[in-house]
C-alpha cells in the first residue's frame, strides 16, 4: 500500500464490445469488481465511492451535501455508512479525487470510524484537509501524498491517478486496476487546453489506458445537459483584465473560496493595472494562506491586510471576498446589506459575483445582487458577462472521454437523474451498447465479473445522515416532518390542568402559539378554543383521568376549530398537566 | 367613461430630449401625473401601477405574487394599498394588460375595497377573470370589455389599448394619454412575428404615438439581461410535432394552465398525427372551457374524456396536464410519484416539460423530471430540447420597443432590481438620456409635470400583504419570523405547575418538543432540562408567584443548556400554570 515510481503495467483485458478483432477471453468466473456508490447518484454532493474486491474496499471521495427546502435546519448532509461499518476491516484506503466539500467534507464525520485507514490525496487537497481534521481533532487517519501521475498498490488492486482540469488546482481521476479489469473514475472533471496552471489534464495517460483496454468508465455527469465545450479558464481572466481597466473605483471580485486559479487571476489582473489586492472572508483567507504555503499562488505584489481597507476608500483596490453563492453569513451578502465589518460598499466600487447560482441558490444570489445595486455599486455577474466558468466538462468533453478510453461499460456518476440519463445518451452515441450504460442510484452496486460480464446487484444499505448542530444523525425523518408542519402553518399548544383523581378540569386551559397567530389581534379566535377545548374535556367525571384520552379530545377539537375558522394547520400539541 | 371608436386625438407633446429641432414646448407649471407602483418594481409577480392624475386614479392590473424560502407557510402575497384606501373615490378604473395570476390574481382580495370600480380587460381575460371572482363571491364591479384597437375615456384621461405578444392570447399595453403627454404602459410583452394565433403585436400603433410623441416608457423588464430575440411560439409547434411524430407511444405534455396558444399547438400537433387528446388538470380543464366557448382554441378532433385514458393505455394518445412547473399537487408531479388518479406513467411514454423553471423552482422541477425518468418514460425539457419559449422580450425587442415609442423617459418595470438596471442600460444605448431613466421601488411616485419636467416624488405607503389559509394580513413578520426558527430547529415547550401563592413549583416541570429532538433517542437530555428548569425556579419562596419572572427564568435556563449541549437553538416556550 505505498506509493511507487510507474512500472509497465498490463491491467486486466477488456473491450468494448462492438470490437471482434481479437477474441472474447473468457476468464473462468471468479470473483467481481463491485462498484458500489453510498451517494453521488442521481444527485449533486455527497460524493462517496466503494470499490470492493473480495475482502478489500477502496473508497474514492467522502463528501457532503447541503441542504435544499425539504431538510429544514438541517447544517449538513453526508452519507449513511452503515454498508461499511460491517465490512471495516476491509477498508484499505481513501481516495481523494480534489478538495472541495461535496468530496472531502464529510470525512471529519465518516472517519472517526475507520480509524487507521489512511486517506490519499494531491498536495493541495492534503493542504486542505490537514486543516479540517485538524478543526475537528481528527487525528487517527495517515495523511499520504498520491500526486497526478503516481501509483499505488493496495491489495489486489492498482491505482493510477491522473490529472485532469477542475476549478481547483491538481484534481484527480483515477485508473483503478482490478483482477478483472480497469476502471477510470473521473472525479469530477473538464478539459480545459488554457488553464490558469497551465496544467492540462494528462491525456496521454487516458489514451494509454483506452488502448490497453478498459473495463469501465465511471464519469462525471454534472453538466451533460450542456452542448459544446465548457470554456477555459483564460476567458474569465480576459474579463478581469477588461473589468479592472476601465472600472472606475474599487473592484470587488467574489468567488469560491478554493477555486486557488480564480484567485491567481484576481492577483494577476490586478497587478497588471497597478492596483493592491485584499482579500476578506475566512474560508478565502484560510485557504489563500495554505496554497501560498504549498506553492499554488504567485503574489506579483504583496496582499493588503484587510484591515487597511477602510482606511485607503479613496485608492482603487481590489477586493476578493467569498459568497459569491449568495450565503447570508458570507463576505458579499454582508458587505450588500451594509454589515461588513472591513467593506462599506461605496458609489464607483465594481462588483464582480464570479460564480453561477447552484441550484437553489438563484434567489439568494439574486437578492444579493439587487442589494449591491441599491447601495451604488456597478455589479457583472454570470447573466451579463463572462466573469464565471463551470469546472464541469460538457458534452464535447464528455465524448472526449469516451473516446479516448474507449469503456466496455459506462456508469455516468454525479448529478441528478435526467443528467446521467443524457450523459448515457452521449455514450451510446460514442458506441457503448445500451445494455452496458449503468444508471444505477446510490446503494446500487455494479458487479463486474472475470468473464466479462456486468450486472446490476442488490442494493446495500444506504441513505443520509442529517448533521445539525453538534449532532450527527440525530435528526430523523419525523423531526423534519414536524419541521416543515411548523414552517407552514406554526404551531399551538393546548395546556389543561386536570384534577389527578375525578380527571375533571381544574380552570380553563391554556394556549400558546408560535407562528400562527399575531397575539392581539386574534384574542377572540383564542378564547374561543380555550372554551372548545374545556368543553370537549369537561365530561370526563365518571371515566376518571385517562391522560391520553383528554390529549386526544384537546387536540382534535383545536385542530378542527382552528381549521374551520383560518383554513390552516398548524401543529397542535396538548399537554395534560395532573395536579 | 365608456368605449369609443377611435378618432384622431393628439396627446400633449412630448419629445425625447437630445431631439433638438424645435424648441422646447414649456407648459405653463401645472398639475403632475403620477405613476406609483405598488407592486411589480423590483420583484416578479404582484404588479399593480396606479396613475394619478387630480382626484382621478386608474389602476394598471392587479397580481399576486407566490411565496419563497422566506416566507414559509405564506398561500399567495398581494399588495399593500394603504395608499389607495385614503383615496378610494378617486379610483374609477382598473385596466387589466392579460389575465395571468401575477396580474390579476390579488383582484378578488382588493376589489371588495373598491366597490363599484369597474374593470376593463379584453375578451378571454374577462373569460377567466369572470370566473375567478364569481369563485371568490366578488360581484360589486362591472367587468367591462375594451379591446385591442379599442379606446376609453376616464376623467382626464384617454386610454388606446394596443394589442402585443405574450404567452396567452389578447395581451395588451396601454397608451395612456394625459393632459401633460402619454405614457406607454407596455404590460408583459414579446414581439413573436409568428405567433400561434397569427395576431402579431400592432407595430403601426406604437409608431403612431412615438410619431404624436411618448412622454413616458413604462416596460417590462423580466427578459432584459437575455441578448437577441426571443424566438417564437411557432419553434415549440415544431418540436412537439418532431417528437410526436417519432414517439412510440404515449406523449404527455405539461405547460402553463393559462397558456393557450400553446395548448391550441398541442391540439394541432396531435391531429396532424391522427392521435387523441385529452386534457387534464383542473385549471387547465376550466381554461380549456373558457377559451373553447370564447373562440380562442379550435378542435380539430373532438377531446377524450379523461376518464378515457386509464381504459386506453395501449392507444398512442397525447395528453395535455399541468405542473409544469414541479408543483407538488399539480398533474405532473401526481403522474411522476404514481398518484395520478387518471394517469399511471407507463414504459414508452414520453414527456414534454413545455416550460422553464421560475426562479425558485428549479428543485422542485428537476425533482420531477427525475421521477419520470425513474418511472420509464423518456422526458424532454427545456436543457434538452427546445419545448418553450419565453412570454418575454429579450434585448432586441426591447430596444425595438423604445426605437418605435421614441420616449423622453424610460421607467423599466417587472424584474428584480438588477434586470431594471440591464433594460436601463438599453435605453441609454438607445439615446434616453441617463436622467430621464428612473429605476424606481415600489412605492416611489415618478411626477411628470406639465412643464416637460419629471422627478421621483416622496415614497407613499406600500408593502406586501400575505395571505395565508382563510386569513388576509393576518399573517404578519413576526410570525414569518417564529416560523423560520421553528423551521430551522423546532420548538421546546417548558409547562412549569406552581403554587399560586408561594410561587413555589409543584412537582416537576415537563418538556414538550418538536422539530428539536427524537422522543426516544433524547430522553437523558430532558431529563436532565427539566432539572435545570426547576432549578431555575426552586428558590422564589420569599419573591411569590411573579410569573414573568418565572416564565423568564425557565426560557434562559433551559435555552442556554440546551444550545451548550446540542448546539441548536429551537424556540423556547415558557409555560407557568398557577394551582
Amino acid at each position: 500500500m505505498t506509493q511507487r515510481p510507474q512500472p509497465a503495467r498490463r491491467p486486466a483485458e477488456a473491450r468494448r464490445p462492438q470490437e471482434t478483432r481479437r477474441p472474447h477471453k473468457a476468464a473462468a468466473s471468479g470473483p467481481a469488481l463491485r462498484l458500489i456508490p453510498l451517494g453521488g447518484m442521481g444527485e449533486i454532493g455527497k460524493n462517496l465511492y466503494l470499490y470492493e474486491y473480495q475482502d478489500t474496499i477502496i473508497l474514492v471521495d467522502c463528501g457532503l451535501a447541503f441542504p435544499d427546502e425539504t431538510t429544514l435546519g438541517v447544517d449538513i448532509i453526508i452519507p449513511d455508512i452503515s454498508y461499511l461499518r460491517a465490512r471495516r476491516s476491509a477498508v484499505k484506503a481513501v481516495l481523494i479525487t480534489h478538495g472541495h466539500e461535496d468530496h472531502v467534507g464529510a470525512l471529519p464525520h465518516i472517519l472517526p470510524e475507520l480509524p487507521g485507514v489512511p486517506v490519499y490525496a494531491s498536495t493541495l487537497a492534503r493542504g486542505l484537509l490537514a486543516n479540517k481534521l485538524k478543526e475537528f481533532k481528527v487525528t487517527a487517519n495517515p495523511l499520504r501524498p498520491l500526486d497526478p501521475g503516481g501509483r499505488l498498490e493496495v491489495g489486489p488492486f492498482t491505482i493510477e491517478p491522473f490529472r485532469v482540469g477542475h476549478s481547483i488546482p491538481d484534481a484527480m481521476g483515477y485508473a483503478i486496476h482490478s483482477p478483472v479489469g480497469t476502471v477510470i473514475h473521473t472525479g469530477d472533471f473538464k478539459f480545459d487546453q488554457t488553464p490558469a496552471d497551465g496544467k492540462t489534464a494528462d491525456f496521454a495517460m487516458l489514451a494509454k489506458f483506452g488502448a490497453q483496454g478498459v473495463l469501465a468508465l465511471v464519469s462525471d455527469s454534472t453538466r451533460a445537459e450542456a452542448p459544446g465545450y465548457t470554456p477555459s479558464e483564460q476567458v474569465v481572466g480576459q474579463a478581469f483584465k477588461g473589468i479592472i481597466s476601465s472600472a472606475p473605483g474599487r473592484v470587488i471580485i467574489a468567488t469560491f473560496a478554493s477555486n486557488i486559479a480564480r484567485i491567481q487571476q484576481v492577483l494577476d489582473a490586478a497587478a497588471e493595472f497597478h492596483r493592491k489586492v485584499a482579500v476578506v472572508g475566512r474560508s478565502m483567507e484560510q485557504n489563500v494562506k495554505i496554497a501560498r504555503d504549498l506553492g499554488y499562488l504567485k503574489f506579483p505584489t504583496p496582499l493588503l491586510a484587510k484591515e487597511e481597507i477602510a482606511r485607503r476608500t479613496k485608492e482603487p483596490l481590489v477586493i476578493a471576498t467569498t459568497g459569491a453563492q449568495g450565503e447570508p453569513m458570507a463576505g458579499l451578502a454582508k458587505m450588500a446589506n451594509g454589515e461588513h465589518r472591513n467593506v462599506e460598499i461605496q458609489n464607483g466600487d465594481t462588483v464582480i459575483v464570479s460564480a453561477s447560482p447552484i441550484p437553489g441558490n438563484e434567489e439568494a444570489v439574486g437578492r444579493t445582487i439587487d442589494n449591491l445595486f441599491r447601495s451604488g455599486a456597478n455589479v457583472i455577474y454570470h447573466s451579463i458577462a463572462q466573469v464565471h466558468v463551470s469546472g464541469h466538462a460538457s458534452q464535447e468533453e464528455l465524448k472526449m472521454m469516451l473516446a479516448l478510453t474507449k469503456p466496455k461499460y459506462f456508469v455516468p456518476m454525479h448529478g441528478d437523474m435526467r443528467m446521467q440519463v443524457a450523459h448515457g445518451r452521449l455514450a451510446t452515441q460514442m458506441g457503448v451498447l445500451p445494455s452496458a450504460v449503468f444508471i444505477i442510484d446510490n446503494g446500487t452496486p455494479v458487479e463486474f465479473s472475470a468473464d466479462g460480464s456486468a450486472r446490476r446487484g442488490k442494493p446495500v444499505e444506504h441513505g443520509s445522515v442529517f448533521v445539525d448542530g453538534s449532532s450527527v444523525g440525530e435528526i430523523s425523518e419525523i423531526v423534519l416532518r414536524d419541521r416543515r408542519t411548523l414552517a407552514d402553518d406554526g404551531i399551538v399548544v393546548v395546556i389543561a390542568t386536570i384534577d389527578a383523581r375525578t380527571g375533571k378540569p381544574v380552570g380553563r386551559p391554556a394556549l400558546v402559539t408560535r407562528g400562527f397567530l399575531n397575539g392581539d389581534e386574534d384574542n377572540k379566535l383564542v378564547e374561543e378554543a380555550i372554551t372548545i377545548a374545556l368543553k370537549a374535556i369537561q365530561h370526563k367525571g365518571d371515566r376518571g383521568a385517562e391522560v391520553g384520552l383528554i390529549k386526544a379530545q384537546l387536540s382534535e377539537s383545536v385542530s378542527r376549530f382552528l381549521g374551520k375558522e383560518t383554513r390552516r394547520r398548524p401543529l397542535v400539541v396538548p399537554v395534560v398537566v395532573e395536579v
